[in-house]
């Protein structure tokens, strides 16, 4: 099965724009669309909606913990159930957008902080698979972490991810910048010609990691996100023939 | 067909108690649920539609301008495509709690002043329809005003709504105070008993409005909430009789 | 008395930019810092007062209704009570910030849709000039409008301004784009040349309205703020000689 | 010097209501006044400053981490630079309050969770101490954590804390129940009489904690508040005797 490559979008905010949406939408699969918490607001949502069913692209929810000012990259502690209420009101919102167009959802995707949270526990990984179980769609997520782990255990399909403008840590962890510079796009290239072919990543010290993923998760607001969204489209079309 | 009980329900906020929807939960047909706006939150939300299930409810999705602090009661000018996604934003998300549960969305009912302003305006009774129809559910509302128009021209069921606790205005407008005292429940049974029979309520001035109606709306917020759903709810039984 | 320059700053969110506060910052008199309500948020807040003071400029607090969705911009109602609180706790936060730099509140602005609300009712003028006179600093306001009449009832200094870059209407009234382009900078220049020399601007169908104001105002999102910026420090500069 | 009582006031938001402030408030030497963050909004914070200085009491800030739904009770990892600007806001917007009325603030009181957090971590600690210090007043903590050694360290007048109606756990935590059930009124006087006599209090498993304090706690939300006030205040009445 072809590797597809996703990208979090719908991420401006009221009056506050944020990532180059229509320029990238031509290159990805499966558009991440953010659901309000961290970012987004209805009228944002919808007309997200509309722009990734322009260019027919696969719709995914990219709910997130309740931090707007945070953008969602701030660790909060909710109770499991807290979290997993929080994770059904998003994926429902976004919904009723597809539903509005007659299309159906196609996966989930966390957003921020709550991401690498469920990589290392079980409760929040579980709280987070029950939420995207009920819509009976695959989650995106870290192979090998509780992410799978808890997908598994339920019997929800897993997606693993490849990170391409991000860096890792030795321990397969994401480093989130709080603003994105400009991404190296030959080196992200590079990064994911050798992801693809030896299954295997450079963390920032050198240690090699061993990846494993079905999708390619690049962001919005890089300010070349255009350009990185189209070297992975090649380096993905390249290595599909 | 016989005339339903609704209440608005699910009106707490995180640590914030509102109404006393267990008590007043057994004497309704249709539950009105509060979907974040005005009110409520994921966790609550979650909750009450359990609440409902127990009592085998039908239940219907409470939408409103997004103001909490003003609990929905302060008039707010969205356009009209602004307020059309900010209501199928709040019905998909209700509509997740009850995917999780198996069951089906029955209605939807707007809160507070929107209800008022989408009485007297097509624009905004239109984008309210509109937001109802992608749920292919009724809508409730008052009968002979643009909510009713809008809903007609678009092909939308819909269930007119007599206010049993809550006083009308000389031109049929309903007056709602900012803190619900305590009810005559005696008078509030007399008012439906005629509205029943006759299809007539007086205004508080005395004036006579015309009623047309399927359903009777009760609030869960006056001291004596449950006093007042219980002898609305035998009202009902009798006439249907 | 020199007319001054004044400017919207630090209307950033989070994560989401607003406006290049940092290029226009030279060139004005006065820095109208928004309060948290319509944009902002306390760490932006902060620095957006750090960057005023290396500049040596002004601040006045720059208060809103209580909308960061619709930025301040949608018509709400809320009673005077309510009003006069959410400024003056608008007005008290920002004042936080300045007491921690040991400096002093310089003025008020009123932001976005409750400027021109206020200039149209008096009920919501007294509310605001109510809530600037605990500060006891001048409110920038439209001359001739209830903003005047309010604060001068009170006994609070007040100060007209003239809009160099937004379109007066046939009755005076501002015409607020929901999102700004580039303005035509010899244009404004010439404006406000002629109702510094003439204290007369064309309203958008060429009626000759009369302006009276001692502060000129300019925003600082459209593209080319900082190029308006610095030919209307070049216009009061000229006309103050 | 005299033990005061304090008491969290002003917690209710918008509609909803919390705690029995007015039963209260003529107990109490000091009202902690919640800042809009973890409760109340601008009109509840110009009413309950109303209150107490209708009663005559000292007024400080009560301010929280930005967690409405979570009334400051859920943990969230703010940068130091954050949280000192998310205090200087709060406080500040209080203080417009007090200045309304001309009189000045009294100390300031972190809420819910991020008073723990503080206790244990010295860089949330100073962040507080900090904001705290632009005030010039004295900051309201635990004795012996990094609240005290935060404060000491810049010169900020302190005042431990002892909390009548919350058990401690063995290390000397605060155990905060989600929701507030009735209070052994007998068992916190004895609780309260022990410490002020001996300054020891029993952990929740018998362990004995020595308690150093100047004020003493207390909540408004059990059902029985207003006794729990009363009585606490005949103890310290007592005592200073």
């Amino acid at each position: 099965m072809a590797v597809t490559l996703n990208c979090d979008m719908g991420e401006s905010y009221g009056q506050w724009r944020f990532g180059n949406d229509a320029a990238i939408m031509p290159f990805v699969d499966c558009a991440n669309i953010a659901c309000g918490f961290h970012a987004s607001d209805p009228a944002t949502m919808m007309r997200t909606v509309d722009l990734a069913l322009e260019h027919g692209k696969a719709i995914g929810a990219h709910p997130s913990l309740p931090d707007r000012e945070g953008f969602g990259r701030r660790e909060m502690r909710l109770q499991p159930a807290e979290l997993k209420a929080a994770f059904i009101y998003q994926i429902g919102a976004l919904s009723g957008f597809l539903k509005a167009q007659g299309v159906s959802l196609a996966h989930v995707k966390p957003h921020g902080i709550i991401y690498g949270m469920a990589a290392r526990d079980m409760d929040t990984a579980r709280a987070i698979a029950e939420a995207v179980a009920v819509f009976e769609v695959p989650l995106f997520g870290m192979a090998g972490t509780f992410h799978e782990q808890a997908a598994t255990q339920i019997g929800l399909p897993f997606v693993g991810e490849f990170f391409a403008d991000l860096a890792y840590g030795p321990a397969g962890e994401l480093l989130i910048p709080r603003t994105q510079s400009a991404v190296d796009v030959a080196r992200a290239a590079a990064r994911l010609g050798g992801a693809l072919s030896e299954g295997r990543v450079a963390a920032i010290d050198g240690t090699p990691l061993p990846v494993r993923f079905g999708t390619v998760c690049i962001h919005s607001d890089p300010p070349n996100a255009d350009e990185v969204a189209k070297a992975m489209r090649g380096v993905l079309d390249a290595h599909a023939v």
